[in-house]
């Protein structure tokens, strides 16, 4: 590597490499409810289904960043504070990038949007949310973040036979 | 999203989003030394350069997998313990993918290879590190990796106008 190269691609990336593309999940609480977004009906994927506020995070940002920026453009609530739980990484067959999803439990000032492009904001009562339709990690992350104390890294690898390895480690200090 | 779908593309990944490219970093610890790899001279990046060993992981692999056997292709040593203690998440400029780097702190058995491809496996006492030729990020990954309890994320973002943010934000459990 020369120096004139440094400020380019200073970590020597290869586009050949397997890739994640890296997303964030904001678990918003308040008193006993979950910001939930119910997906617009018009949505390729999980039309309908419930799941918390996220979106892609994009080049210029840090992940903390993209969980405020999302979260103020699908529900309309500003972060009061913001503390990462976790990590989903998610590894899918073929030759598809894999995703990195960083999930936060964030406090939310402000009044929800009536609706958006992305779905619809509500608030959930805790004692409701077995009874609406979710996505099909919602469950599992619900109770590693809101559940337990650690700092969870979940892994889901699905391999070219068809299996699948599912992996939960827990870091704590 | 129809259920045929459903095992190749679950998580609706578009190639067309920024991605990163997921690595880890193995800093291992023996008495009063850490073990860095001598980078070998014909490489392109950091020639002759230390830094501790890791490389990519696959796409079959969780990171916890890669860091066991990126050690032992590396260094010869067997992994006895692997304890998550940060990532760094950095973000290329142009439109390079950017990196995703799980760190780890481990213990390893076993005898050093004398040399290999990637380059030549020393135990460096703690006293001596001051000394010798490093990557950038090095000093300040070990000192989150060795010096502070915390889990850590580091996020340095590359901006378009040429800028650069770096961050450190800590998870306390």
């Amino acid at each position: 590597m020369t120096p004139a190269e440094f400020p380019y691609n200073p970590y020597g990336v290869s586009r050949a490499r397997f890739a994640v593309v890296p997303r964030v999940l904001v678990f918003v609480t308040r008193d006993d409810a979950l910001l939930l977004l119910q997906r617009a009906s018009h949505k390729k994927l999980w039309p309908g289904l419930y799941n918390p506020p996220g979106g892609h995070i994009e080049r210029d940002e840090t992940p903390d960043e993209a969980a405020v920026r999302e979260l103020q453009e699908e529900t309309g609530l500003q972060v009061q504070s913001l503390h990462l739980r976790g990590l989903l990484m998610a590894h899918a067959q073929n030759d598809l990038p894999g995703v990195v999803v960083f999930i936060y439990h964030a406090q939310a000032a402000g009044t929800l949007h009536k609706i958006n492009d992305e779905g619809t904001p509500h608030w959930i009562p805790f004692a409701a949310l077995d009874a609406i339709p979710t996505l099909p990690d919602f469950n599992q992350l619900r109770a590693l973040v809101l559940e337990q104390p650690d700092f969870f890294t979940l892994y889901k690898i699905a391999h070219s036979d068809g299996s699948e390895s599912v992996r939960v480690v827990y870091q704590r200090s």
